[in-house]
């Protein structure tokens, strides 16, 4: 019971109240524009008043300066190499310093690649994190078994341990090391895997629930089994990367790469609800919002609600209601 | 297995048969207009035809004359008090005479500030009930904690036992006496609840199932937990409050206060048909359908054909398929 | 372990391997043209190529010529009797031949009175089989039943041994001789049956699971109780007759009969998949996607979508990932 109430306190008082919101306007890890407007969007929805109603205390970063105006030339097949990792590399400082400054980090991109800086500045400031990845996609090609050539389809690769040997140099990815275990890996909501990419979950022994196990055991059941995953051996700090398209494209249309047969939008608030309720999230990326993707004002506005929702789950809002004040009496006439 | 006939044939024979329709017109529960033409509309998609085919003996009363000419001067922030009271005073009497002819009442409303009379009603003719209230809000805040002034959002405060000492005098209120006890009640589908309201849900302990335990459970086990939870005392008669906007805007659009992140058709049905089959469902409201908030008439059709569907597996309609009648015997060439 | 590894090559060599596709334009079993047009645009939504993508040997014996241009009168409230029992001799021969050729048949409908000529035409080439009847309805009623006299509602009386002497003679019917044990017959999302046709399925003690014990169960205990329940006694090669309106109409729409509350589109996938993994699916039926029914080309196209999804998900599709050739390596710089 003691123990009960300290995760309670640990959770409202160190997990929920404080949040350092990062804009990472980065598209160059894809072939789509617009989702550099994904940061700008998931603000305009309220999602800073949304977090501070609900007993945040939320600092806001603003935006990092990522696009460089200057075209690249294709490395091979790889596009933008030196622009994805120049930008990471300021997105991993960024994501330093809102650690440093005591803040659950939440990054708003941009496309997936981002998750390369995002995860190595975080792991970089509290040390190995448990890493739950929510996507239609592993995003786990290497520069050698891509065939698009787009990094936000690789950025796993670089930052699993395991694979360190499979990763040519590149320029400007030096400064990237390896940061994460295989085993601290949980995907939840596959269903567009690459054959070589099938291959590496297989070779790593990485935990993966595609949507046939959603479908198989329920959300709740995956959820419960995440965390058991996670925290057999030591309670990581937990890094949710979580890509707008693992939900399905009748609520979230307005994404670059979206698959039909995706996560319910209750689905997708559960997961964040759930690893909220851990006490141990740490930091999110939200990524993948397009708005030049949507065929409507309207397909555009579900899908910037549903990142705000998904956001606000994993800060504290839960569906059953969020408490009054502690010294809160009810008015008697 | 004796008890298991004499339920069987209580279902078929009392619950499914007698149906008693009472339209209640009324909009001044909340502020959009629209509301009060839910009664006609629940009628023109073949509400008693559908009843009548599988074998229910309908009676309907017609509409009840409930909207007052006059406007009324807010009493505080409270809307439409003397409104209020005066059209669930009427509304509660026809309940008890649609009871006192031996139906089970279902009500069209209107808003669901109209529950106070149709439970008022329904438990002044046959006892205490249980109530099973599906919606996504709790609608139980008090005329002290009220922050919009609707009443369609406060009916449960007037109801319930443990919260009169919290209820001030109202005008065309004195008729009202707390009826239910709050462990005698049990929430399904919220997702939208003040913080006030959720003091009170504490305070009270009353059993709830927002959309957490929903996703958590399935509806399946959240209805044999409802009715397990019901039961374990005495068998009461259930009361089902059914707000259509506990059903996803997706599906039921037409509402007042559409939230995200709702029930599905399939659950909304389920919870339906699960009540009909325990042979205690004796009352029953169906509120909130409002035309004008629809954006094309397709919508306003989903949200009525829905509130039907709910309706006629409030009374019998299974999806396995209806009875044939005893005597029938399968034609041979 | 032995076993389990030579089911597991039973599957990827004898199973996903070899498909042989036969399109039956026909639409004479219901009222509504358009259905006949149903084998092309599945053909056209890139069937055969998705096939092969995912290593299946496909053979398409093309289009059989099933309409007659001359109408035909009913018989009593039997329509087109004579071109449903001619159409039905054609297609059992092209199944036979299919099945000789050693392959996993696939039928392209047409509406569901196909099912008779192509289950006939399996069980005539394999022996006994297993039914797994995915479909809102029952498709049950006898010709002396059916109160529209369409005979796509009507194709399983005229399989099931048990209803042998509940079936008339009827004009280019007289090969059709019943092939199908009731107890080897599972009906998967029922839930628009009609009095007779309840009637039938209690008499003949038909397993079925309805949505209400989709809902009550899942889809995932659902597909375990189905092949639980084949496979008790011998292992018989299944037979999949998949309507497509089993799937719920927001996903499926363009179809002739469609009804709310269906399986969603992950569910309608699950059952594939799962039936694919026994390594006993051995024909398949798809049926009744009709694009004249579709109000728009979206419409048209996510109910032709869905029914390509289903098709190569009974085929060896997976949704973790499909694997690489046996002899792959990962490649390292
Ligand atoms: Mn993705
Ligand atoms: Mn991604
Ligand atoms: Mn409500
Ligand atoms: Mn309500
Ligand atoms: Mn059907
Ligand atoms: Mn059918």
């Amino acid at each position: 019971i003691y123990i009960y109430i300290y995760i309670y306190i640990y959770i409202y008082i160190y997990m929920c109240r404080s949040v350092g919101i990062i804009g990472a306007p980065f598209s160059k890890g894809q072939s789509r524009g617009g989702v550099e407007r994904g940061p700008d969007l998931i603000r305009a929805a309220g999602l800073v008043q949304r977090l501070q109603e609900q007993g945040c205390a939320v600092k806001d970063y603003g935006n990092l300066s990522l696009e460089d105006a200057a075209a690249e030339e294709p490395l091979g097949e790889l596009k933008s190499v030196r622009a994805v990792g120049s930008a990471n590399r300021r997105l991993s400082d960024a994501v330093q310093a809102a650690k440093k400054d005591g803040h659950t980090s939440v990054m708003l991109g941009g496309d997936h690649s981002l998750a390369i800086g995002s995860i190595h500045g975080h792991t970089t400031a509290v040390g190995p994190l448990s890493v739950v990845w929510v996507d239609a996609h592993a995003d786990i090609n290497t520069p050698l078994t891509t065939y698009t050539g787009n990094f936000h389809g690789q950025p796993m690769s670089f930052l699993l341990h395991e694979l360190r040997s499979y990763i040519p140099p590149l320029p400007n990815f030096s400064w990237v090391k390896p940061c994460v275990s295989a085993r601290d890996l949980v995907y939840i909501g596959l269903r567009d895997v690459d054959p070589a990419e099938h291959h590496i979950l297989k070779l790593l022994g990485v935990k993966a629930f595609s949507m046939s196990e959603v479908d198989q055991l329920g959300v709740a059941r995956v959820m419960e089994e995440t965390c058991d995953y996670l925290c057999t051996r030591v309670k990581k700090p937990i890094h949710l990367s979580y890509d707008i398209d693992a939900i399905d494209p009748s609520v979230t249309p307005a994404t670059g790469t979206p698959v039909t047969g995706g996560l319910t939008y209750r689905e997708g608030v559960y997961i964040s609800e759930y690893l909220c309720q851990t006490g141990l999230l740490s930091g999110v990326d939200l990524v993948e919002v397009n708005p030049l993707r949507g065929q409507t004002e309207e397909a555009v506005q579900s899908t910037v609600n549903t990142a705000v929702s998904v956001l606000v789950s994993c800060l504290g809002r839960v569906r059953e209601g969020n408490p009054v004040p502690a010294d809160y009496r009810l008015p008697e006439p």
